[in-house]
């Protein structure tokens, strides 16, 4: 096996490093954010780093970079105390993908990308119409993060939109028949096919 | 679409609800913690919570539950400050999940499911031989998490362990040729195929 030591990261070249890095952690869930600033500006960005917190409450995170530059999708969700969560699937993963090129706070991703924002039941921020698992989420806390000045991001899912068939009788969403895809690095964008599901793990005389 | 709201999440079964909202946050990383205590005993626990949070320095991290029952693996990191990730790959997955199951302290889960560890370079904690991609990890700093008792864990990448055609030369590595897997919910092992890789994005007039 090579060995890839800390000084030879150190003197990788930065796209370089950025992609060894991002590809370290394995496969990456990938989400829009949608929001909507004190003006009702729409803002969509994507994301690979939502992570589960807990389920009772239900909070999921995601790592905000650091804040000295303006962060559009930070700012409104700080303005606005909600957003949205939107899994990136195989027939919208073009388009997410352009969310990260970096428009003016002006512009509005889902213009400029073309993906339609959608209302649902009085939220503020937009969903993705096009998606096919959503959630609505109220901030509940950031959390500074001192070893590199991001911030983790923490919401409280409130509502889930999705179709009827993908949902299991065990809870399980069915996250193949969603076309939900998985990404590695900052540009590899995956298929996943199913395996196995496995049982609840016991040790030995554990009931 | 069905609309699941805050009520209905609050009505669902325990076990129900802990896989809908594991569900949510989309497709995982797989990784196993490799850690010793003090006393040179090892520990092994699969997680689905590494995230990147920085490329320099390069910095991952992952959620620990509440400390408030003894955590073998962050009561190790927090004893010897070191740890190792390793992706939980295609040949392993079934022996990868059962070191979820609850073992006493005394019991190494290495020998409990069946897997070798590995010392590599004179780094205390081990290897998982089996992994087609390792890394070495020194802890910088915990963060307690308000919301829910949680604790983010953050380490520094010192090494990194790969077979050489695994690597390519843009920084990516090819983690479907490493055969790693990705995770739903706490049950799920999938297989990831690359639909494509995208460009860096650029938005009109940007260079």
């Amino acid at each position: 096996m090579k060995h890839i030591d800390t000084s030879t990261i150190e003197g990788m070249e930065k796209r370089q490093r950025v992609k060894f890095i991002n590809s370290l952690p394995g496969f990456k869930s990938l989400n829009l954010i949608g929001t909507v600033d004190g003006e009702g500006a729409t803002n969509l960005s994507i994301v690979s780093t939502v992570t589960h917190l807990g389920s009772n409450p239900p909070l999921l995170g995601y790592i905000s970079r650091p804040p000295s530059v303006d962060r559009h999708t930070l700012t409104n969700i700080l303005e606005t105390g909600v957003y949205t969560f939107n899994q990136v699937s195989a027939s919208i993963y073009q388009f997410a993908h352009q969310t990260s090129a970096r428009y003016p706070k002006a512009v509005s991703e889902f213009d400029a990308v073309g993906l339609t924002p959608e209302q649902r039941d009085g939220f503020v921020a937009p969903f993705v119409e096009a998606s096919s698992v959503k959630m609505a989420l109220s901030l509940v806390e950031t959390v500074d993060i001192p070893a590199n000045g991001t911030v983790l991001v923490i919401g409280r899912i409130t509502d889930v939109y999705l179709d009827e068939a993908l949902l299991g009788i065990d809870g399980n969403i069915d996250l193949e028949k969603a076309n939900t895809l998985a990404g590695t690095g900052l540009d590899g964008y995956f298929r996943p096919h199913l395996l196995e599901r496995l049982p609840y793990a016991k040790a030995e005389g554990d009931r």
